[in-house]
Formats: C-alpha cells, sequence, structure tokens
C-alpha cells in the first residue's frame, strides 16, 4: 500500500511510524489469550491487528501534533476510533451484510471463525471504544472525554456511520443521483474521518479557525477517499486492494464511477484532494504530512 | 407481567410508573422518521419500545431516588441502559446467535425487519447508549459521565455481557457446573444489572457503604433473577412469558436447572431474594420497593 511513486517521504513515514505506534497501543489494550475463553479476544485481535492503511489514526496524530497533544493522549483515541472502524467492517462483511470473504488480503472474521463470533466481536470493540476515551488516562480533563464520546458517537451512530451503512444497502438496485451519493458517503465514511481531524482540536482545544479549517479539510478527504475507493473497486485487483473487487457493480449499486463516468471521477477526486490541502494554509509547513496524505488518497492502488 | 398476586403495592405502581416514563424518554430521545430514510431509527423504535419489564430502568430510577437524585438525569441513564439492553436482545435473537423468532410476544426484529436492518439497529442503540451518558443533560459534573461511560463500557463489553453471551454460544452441548453457570451468568446478565444499581449510587456520589450495599443487592438479584429465567425457560409457557421457551435444552445448554433440578433452582433462587432484601438494611423503609422487586423477580411468570 505504500507502493505508490506519488507516496511523499514525510507521508510515508508518518504512516509506517503510526502503524507500528497503533498495533503497540492495539496489543497493549487487547493483550491475546488463549485457550476457550479467549476466543472472543482472540477474534477481536484479528478484526483490528490485520493491517489495514490506519488512517484514521493517522489523522488523530497529525492533527494533534498540530497543538502539542501528548503522543500517549492522542494515540488512546486513535485507538478507540480505529476499534470502531474495525468493528464496523467485520459487520459489515457478515452474510446478511456485503457478504465478503476477503478483507486487507485475509479471510473476513465470520469466515476465520464464525458469524455469531463476528457479531460479537464487532459489538465488544465497538464498546470498547468508549470505554478508551472515557478513561482518565486519554485525558485529563474529564470535560474533554465526554466532548470525544459524544462526538464519536454522534459520527458513528444512526445519524452517522451506521445510518450511512442503512442507506447503502437500501441503494441497492437502487439508483442514487450524485447528491445522494455525497450523502450517503459523508454519512458512512466521512463522519468518523471528519471526527479523526477533530479529535485532535478537541484534545488541543484548539480555537476556532484552526479547528474549521481541519472541518473543511476532513470534509474533501472524505469525498475524495470515497470517490478513489469507487474508482478502485471498478478499476483495482483483488492483490492490490487485498478485498474483494467488482462488488458494487455486482450488486447494482450506485457510485461516484456508475453516475459521473471514470475519467470525471478521477478528475473530481483530484480536483477535492487539492482543495483539501489548500484548507490547510493556516498551519503553514506543519500541516505537510496532511497535504501529502490528500494526494495519496487519490493516487493509491490499495 | 404484573399478574402474580405477590407483587407488592409499591413494586405494582413503581414498575407502571417507570414504564411510562421510560417509553416516554426514548419516544423523545428517538422520534419517528417516516419514509425510507426513517427505517433504520423505526427498527430502533420497534426493538426497545415493545414492552419489556423494565427491570434495569427500575433499578436505576429506585436507586437514585435513594441519594435524591433528579429524576431527569436518572431517566438518562436508566434510558442509556435500556439501549444498550435491547441491542443486546435484538442481537442475541439474530439467526447466527439463539435465532429466536419471538420476544415479548411480538416477531424479533429481524423477523419483522429483516436481517441487516437488525445488526445495525443493535449497532445504533448501543452506540446511542454512550451517546446519551456523554452529554451535559445526563450530569453536570462531567466526571460523574465519564465514570458512567467506562462503568457501562465495562460491564457491556467483552469483560462483561458480550463476552458472557460467548460464553453462553460456546456452552451449547458442552456441560458446565454449577460455577461455571454462575460465571457465565453473572457476565451475561449480572454485570448490567448490577450496573444499574451502581449507577444511583454513581450519580447520587453515594459513600462506600452505600455503594457496597447496593453492590451486594445487586449481585444477589442478578442471580436469583437468572436462575428464576432457567425454571421458566424449563417451565413457562410462550403467553406468559411472550418469547419461545424451551430452548435450552433443546439447544443443549447447561443451566441452573439441568444442573441443580427443578426445586433446588427453586429453593437457591428464593434464599439469593431473600438475602439480595437483606443486604439493604442501611437504607431501612425508603427501599422497600427494591426489597419488592428481589421478592418478584422469583415468583414472576413472564
Amino acid at each position: 500500500m505504500l507502493t505508490s511513486i506519488k507516496t511523499g517521504r514525510l507521508l510515508h513515514d508518518a504512516m509506517a511510524e503510526t502503524s507500528r505506534l497503533i498495533n503497540l497501543a492495539i496489543d497493549d489494550m487487547l493483550p491475546d489469550e488463549e485457550g476457550d475463553d479467549g476466543k472472543l479476544i482472540r477474534s477481536m485481535r484479528y478484526g483490528c491487528l490485520g493491517g489495514g492503511k490506519r488512517l484514521r489514526p493517522l489523522l488523530v496524530l497529525q492533527t494533534s501534533a498540530l497543538f502539542g497533544v501528548a503522543q500517549s493522549c492522542a494515540l488512546r483515541v486513535a485507538a478507540a476510533i480505529e476499534f470502531i472502524h474495525c468493528y464496523s467492517l467485520i459487520h459489515d462483511d457478515l452474510p446478511a451484510m456485503d457478504d465478503s470473504d476477503l478483507r486487507r488480503g485475509r479471510p473476513t472474521v465470520h469466515k476465520e471463525f464464525d458469524e455469531a463470533t463476528a457479531i460479537l466481536a464487532g459489538d465488544a470493540l465497538l464498546t470498547m471504544g468508549f470505554e478508551v476515551l472515557a478513561e482518565p488516562a486519554t485525558h485529563e480533563d474529564p470535560n474533554i472525554r465526554c466532548q470525544l464520546v459524544a462526538a464519536l458517537a454522534s459520527a458513528a451512530g444512526a445519524a452517522g456511520m451506521v445510518g450511512g451503512q442503512m442507506l447503502d444497502l437500501m441503494g441497492e438496485n437502487k439508483t442514487l443521483d450524485s447528491a445522494g451519493i455525497a450523502r450517503l458517503q459523508r454519512l458512512k465514511t466521512g463522519e468518523l474521518i471528519s471526527f479523526s481531524c477533530e479529535a485532535g482540536a478537541i484534545l488541543g482545544k484548539a480555537p476556532p479557525p484552526q479547528r474549521h479549517a481541519l472541518k473543511a479539510y476532513a470534509h474533501d478527504l472524505g469525498l475524495a477517499f470515497q470517490m478513489a475507493d469507487d474508482i478502485l473497486d471498478a478499476t483495482g485487483s483483488e492483490d492490490d486492494t487485498g478485498k474483494s473487487v467488482g462488488q458494487d457493480a455486482a450488486a447494482g449499486k450506485s457510485t461516484f464511477v456508475s453516475i459521473l463516468g471514470l475519467d470525471q471521477a478521477r478528475e473530481q477526486a483530484a480536483m477535492l484532494a487539492r482543495q483539501a490541502a489548500d484548507h490547510l494554509e493556516i498551519f503553514g509547513g506543519r500541516a505537510d504530512t496532511l497535504r501529502e496524505l490528500a494526494q495519496y488518497v487519490v493516487e493509491r492502488r490499495g
């Protein structure tokens, strides 16, 4: 996933370091357990330690660094968001949902374990995300911790990610227009990406102009990311993406590609990525990694 | 469900009032939505407005009243716990789990809607529980709100309810001893019942002796409740309980009844109920409703 020649050096290093740190943090919070009683924990670890780009943790760490937040605090928030992102993938992959056998180049959780275990692993990861945020080690100010819990719940729940997944399921064999797809994607993936950027501002008690800049960046980044995802689903290979491809067309789903066509989707994604980077002017050179990230999300092959 | 002649007058009134209040609170937090986009909300409402004994809300309201907590705060915590209790029922009923068609005398959520919607309704209710707790209206002190979030997550997650459900699934066709069943049930239902009692103490910043008394009460009440549940599954009718019965035996599960026999299970449940009531001495007459509740859980027919 780091093979694109266009990935900048700053971003390349930050992605590698984020993966290393988040894997250590998750391993620490979810220590391996042997025996029958450890099956749930093992399925949770399988679902959130199997690679992935760690885009959301990267956003939390990078935006937190802009405000001088302690890395130990930012890492806990990054882990909480990753638990919730991974739970959503586990549940999305279930037979009753997208019915996917492959994720990040490995069998999905319900294929590696079983369906009941996958449902419970998702439930437990979702619950754990909020537990981590509420604990004192996440921030000394309980007001900040409550803000994080409420904002993450809002981004992940019926008015955010779960609502978007519901629209996505109902959109099979139903034609949406470009605005309808944008709304669906804003809920399904955009809200959690936005919260990942907002988290740094909340942790660092950032002033409003910086908050708004990150919010605008996150909005365009999320949309660009989803357009690129649709393009990869239409043109990518299973080897590059590590997951089943061509699923959108097979399910009769409207996507940015089916509506805009491949060329225009590529053009719009690139335009959004440039626009995202432009929102970061207020941070000067300290946001260069976030700028490189905006370019990367539309140029990645997996 | 209020038909047992042994239900005391205090408890009878408190149960009716709790049901009325919690239904209003849930209706207010989850307003009905029409049209395609409202399907997720409707499935969430179906899953948590279809009756039920409201045992956990009753515990929150009663224990909160012992410490003079404002009812508006206690009700929010009661609703949060009920969201999480109802999500667990929706997911437990899924085909990959207990595969139940009937709950509270009505089709289960995946029967009334579909399986994908039931998974998402559960996810959204779980998420909403934490959102409600973290919001300022739940308590003016953010430290208290964080304590509630962390304690509920601990009671509901891998080390609590979800962990117990996992043990339950793995216990099919596997013989557990009495201690093994007690452990499973403490996780699966006991932890959330305990938190429902603890919540009043957290909200009211109760001193340690009162906290310990409620903890001891909750422990015995939870175990008595589960023994009574096993007895009802073995002897009750679908009409009385409003759910499928005889499922434990059919699944080859060890239960208190299969291990102790019906007579001894009844005796132990009654003993635990008396013991639970005895823990409340410190509260004098103000805890009479909670005392009647202990008796009710082992004498109920549904």
